[in-house]
This record gives structure tokens, sequence and C-alpha cells, in this order.
């Protein structure tokens, strides 16, 4: 799925201010497309040496995108900031609340659990909030009964984010992630969009 | 309009271990509130000295929450991440599109000017992506077209964001913001979530 789009002059003002604050240039070509759009989005240059990333996890990401595979989100705050790619999101669905209840998980893993279901190969995952989340979807990766394209894992939080990114990158899944317990909705929707977009200037 | 909800496990946790990491016992009230949901969603620490808060117009903004004030927010982000709280966002009305067009404004801006026709008096504005909505509301203000009853302006980026912040305190108006480039959806939602919830922790 091709996503075409003008860039806003802002948005390319952005980046060459960027481009002077942070040396990115020798960065392989999609480390440095979801690196620049991280930092664009935050205006905050200590996303990169936070961020772990791995150029060809990012590729097939893309590749798998642009094939127009599944997408899936944690929360809805994660689909609304990716505006040209259609997402998953079952936090809200009511059989979500349901298995959450039969199986005393929060909504965010039984969400990614009914998900799995869904879209078991070559989906995009993109988790932007609940640590439960990812580590439900490392559960079923581990256990075989999912095979993501990529893994985006940076949900926030002192109570279990910095673990759930540290198991995402043991698990040995193709991932994008960070060290620190910082993350949440606007770095996911970032990473997605930088792999929707690449480089916005000429 | 009363906010009830039940206080998640994991956020309690999360609130006990951020009143470890940073000390806000001393903070008024709503600040606190402000200060401790802004850090507990970003797990960032680095927020407390970066927000400029005052504790009259949080009080005023929850107040006017309270008594159901309508809520403006300038993107779908902002508006996702504030679940228990109706708004307004105009920014993809084609009535925005058509006034960005004739007068040269961003979508952004334009949905600010729209928006304000609707709510001149007494709602709580909320600016998380778009320096040049917050410029745009500054600018109504000053000309007494708008009379917010608070104004949450945390835009984010390298083009204009500190500087439509500096703007809005200048103007004197009853406000919410940081100092640096940072922002985001997510500080703006958290703020209003903050001013909606108050303390987790009974």
């Amino acid at each position: 799925m091709a996503v075409l789009r003008t860039v806003h002059p802002i948005e390319a003002e952005s980046y060459r201010l960027l481009r002077e604050a942070v040396d990115t240039a020798r960065l392989p070509a999609r480390t440095r497309d979801v690196v620049e759009r991280v930092v664009h989005t935050t205006a905050d240059p200590t996303w990169l040496p936070d961020l772990v990333v791995d150029e060809a996890a990012l590729a097939a990401g893309a590749d798998a995108l642009a094939a127009g595979a599944p997408l899936v989100v944690d929360v809805a705050m994660v689909a609304a900031g990716i505006t040209r790619y259609p997402s998953t999101c079952l936090v809200a669905a009511p059989e979500a609340a349901r298995l959450a209840a039969e199986h005393g998980l929060t909504r965010s893993a039984a969400a990614i659990r009914l998900a799995a279901r869904q879209h078991a190969d070559g989906a995009v995952w993109a988790i932007g909030n609940a640590p439960t989340a990812l580590f439900e979807l490392v559960r079923l990766a581990e256990a075989g009964q999912v095979r993501p394209a990529l893994v985006v894992g940076v949900p926030v939080g002192y109570v279990g984010a910095a673990e759930s990114k540290a198991a995402l990158r043991a698990a040995g899944l193709p991932q994008l992630s960070n060290r620190s317990a910082r993350g949440g909705s606007a770095i996911a929707a970032a990473a997605v969009n930088a792999l929707l977009y690449g480089d916005p200037l000429p």
C-alpha cells in the first residue's frame, strides 16, 4: 500500500533544524527514518541513544506495510496518530473485556490475544501504552501462536515497561524498542509513520 | 460533570513508584495532580522542571470541567487520550480546510478559529500538537474574540513550539505550558485527565 502525501513546509523546516541538532547522516535508511521521526515528533534528541534499532527488522516491517500487511495497535491513541494506514485496535471490544475477566488479564493483554487469532502471520504490531500488552505478544510469539513481521514495542511507565521491552528483545523477534521506561503512543505512531513515509526531504 | 472511575492496581503502583522518584508532596493540589500525571504518562521526571504551572488557573480549569464546560482539542490524538470527557476537534472538518485555504492558515489554526466561534466563553482548550493552533488561539484571545477558562498549551516541535508557549504566557491567559520544544498529545491529554481525575491514590 503506497502512501502518498505532501510534506508540509513546517515539517520540512523541522527536519532541517533536526539535522543540524542531531547527526543522523551515517545511519542506514530505515533506521534514520525512524530515529528522525521520533525526534521530530518529540523534539527530544535524547531518544536517539535510547532506541534499540535493527535495520533489517525495520526494512521487513516497511516491506510488510507496503504490501498491505495488517497493522495491530494496543490503544486508540496509536491508531489516531497513524492517519494514512488502517489499523486494528481491540482494546474496547466487548470480547476483550470478557476475555480479560475470564483469564485475569488486563484488557490490553486480552485485546492482543484476540488480535493474534485474527492476524497470526505477518502483521506489524505497534504497542505504545501497555506493558502487559507487549508481554502477552511476546508470550504468544514464544508459544508459536503469532509470527509478526515487526513489533514496535514502546510501552511506557514505571511498572513493567522497561522489562517488557527487554523481554521483547530477548525473544529475538524482529523489533524496534527502547531501553528506558519512557515510550508512548506518539513514539509508536511516529515509528510506524516513518516506515510508511520514509525521508520527507528531497 | 463528575468523572468516576476505578483506579487500576497498575496505575496505583505506578504512582507509588513515581512518588519515590519525584518529590511532589509540597505542591498545591491541582499542580501536583497535573505534574504527577504528566510524569506518570511519560515516565520522564524531567517534565517537572519543564512545566509552567499556575494553581489558580488549573483550579479554574478543573472547576469548568466539573461544571461541564466545552473542551476543545487541536488533534484527534488528544481527543483519543481523553476517554472520559467529550471534546470538540475540528481539524478534519471540511470547513477548516476551506478556511485554511482562503486565509493561508494551517488547518490546525483554521480549526481553532472555527471552534472559537462555537465556544467563545469558558471552554477549556488543549493544544498538544500544532504551534500554529496555539498562536491562533492567543491571537483570538488578545483580540477579545475568545475567553478560555484554561489553555493547556503544550505543542511540540522545532518550529515555533517554544515560541508559541512563550506567547501564551506573555498574553496573561490562564494557562498550563512548558518551556522547552517538547510537548505532545499525550502531555495535553494527561493534563486534562489530571484535572478530571484528581489524585488516584486514597
